[in-house]
């Protein structure tokens, strides 16, 4: 199996030098890292144990890449039209392509862009960040769900979540629109809440009327998912994800650590998208759209 | 007729000097400003003509002021429990007490404080700030409605109009619960979104986002205003207030004011309170439940 990643961020690189690690044949697309790794390779500082890779196959142009089996992508969805040109060089006819990216409607946009491609999502759980070229910290969690999008060998899945977990990996196969609104339900309080009251996950529940503001924000999600179909959600998974954030250190999300660097916010997919298809299926997020609207003033500033 | 202004602030001041620039007997409680006022007078730069008070019945503390037929009260809605100590020396059988606040329910608890006083409200529509002591910076509108809430005397309430407007300051009767209404239906969307969206007026509507989220809230305010009784309110009611905004200079409402200052905001009257009585009425404003939410977190910074 020759695995591709297309965006070797915090997150793709991590992921990539996991699976290099074990042994897989794996070939990394890089931007701004390719002369350091090139000439020094590639470090994973990382909680469950770093490592170094000395020999790493990495291109700067995806022209040069080899067809894979299995394509990574782990661009910030703001970028997803960079695909039309990434992809093609990398595709055969039975190439899976995960888009391990946050938010709703991903699969569903690129499928438009390529109709024949087979599309997993790959959710992740992780905190990681790239602090210096060619060198990534991964702080803590890892773990990595798969959703079976437009996948015709099923098979093919489930090798993918095989050499996940041989890497050391924690990947399991989930149910795909159950797993993306699932996810949707962290991520679409947090991730806007953070940057709107310029805060972390810690701050807001510390406080009683944010702490009942991202419950009142989560439970609009559930609706929003159960509105278009998931059936196995309710209040105790929103109790629960508040219950695990209250566990986890101090956090800023991504579309903080966006907002702060001045790189632009995944404002479409995590919030414009979700409420548009909650729309659809005769559900207004009525809250989650006035924090949208809050973003896109922050995002314009 | 004796008037007695408790809270000579940017507002209290600057009605109670119009009105004793006059001829009218007017008496001031003065908080931080009495020995600056007592040395000096007090200077009113209005642009409406500037002018300066010589001789100013200053008083420090209220239980040497005289019995008056006028008490204008111009606090911080936030310092309305001291009413219990400061109002008894001021009143007669026939007091008529005029709160020029900002928010919904101030008349419905300050009448359970003092069941038999008689109260108007008194709504200000005003640009105007303490610059230092004993000077008052009027920088323009002016304009004051008064609506009786619980005057037996309706001759009261119109002598205080008449009065107002012989000392050069627009004053007009108008429906107390329409009128208190129709005020929050520009408070409540600007004076919170200032603060957290950390902007100005005209900011918040040259941002399309912002602007639709303005006009979200609005008609959240104009809904509980019908669900409250208001029948001469509509649509058209804010998108006049919209047009007028644009048409003001850049303008930070006085909730954003006295969060920039430390000080302690008006959430439970301009928020809290109107949300209490539209849900009592059967309708909820979600969306602006939403800022009080962010409001609360804000105020615990």
């Amino acid at each position: 199996m020759i695995y591709s990643i297309i965006g070797s961020g915090a997150i793709g690189a991590y992921y990539g030098a996991k699976l290099a690690k074990a042994g897989k044949d794996v070939h990394f697309l890089f931007h701004r890292d390719y002369d350091d790794v090139v000439a020094g390779g590639l470090q994973v500082d990382s909680c469950d144990g770093s490592f170094h890779l000395d020999s790493v196959n990495a291109y700067h142009s995806a022209d040069v890449m080899p067809k894979s089996d299995v394509v990574l992508v782990c661009l910030k969805s703001v970028n997803n039209s960079l695909l039309a040109d990434l992809l093609p060089p990398l595709l055969h006819d039975n190439t899976l392509v995960v888009l391990i990216e946050n938010g709703i409607g991903v699969e569903a946009d690129v499928q438009k862009m390529f109709p024949d491609v087979q599309l997993a999502a790959g959710l992740a759980f992780i905190c990681s960040a790239k602090t210096e070229p060619a060198r990534v910290n991964h702080q803590c969690y890892g773990y990595i769900n798969i959703g079976n999008y437009s996948c015709r060998d099923a098979a093919l899945v489930q090798r993918v979540v095989a050499d996940f977990n041989e890497a050391g990996v924690k990947a399991t196969e989930v149910e795909y629109n159950e797993a993306r609104w699932k996810k949707a339900v962290w991520n679409m309080p947090f991730n806007g809440l953070t940057v709107v009251m310029n805060t972390q996950t810690d701050s807001l529940l510390a406080n009683p009327s944010t702490r009942c503001l991202v419950k009142d924000l989560m439970m609009e999600v559930v609706r929003a998912a159960q509105a278009c179909g998931v059936k196995n959600i309710g209040e105790d998974f929103a109790d629960k994800m508040i219950q695990n954030t209250l566990d986890m250190t101090p956090y800023s999300p991504s579309m903080k650590l966006d907002y702060d660097f001045g790189r632009p916010m995944e404002v479409y997919y995590l919030y414009t998208r979700p409420i548009e298809e909650a729309r659809k299926a005769g559900y207004e997020m009525t809250k989650l759209q006035m924090l949208e609207q809050q973003l896109r003033f922050c995002d314009a500033r």
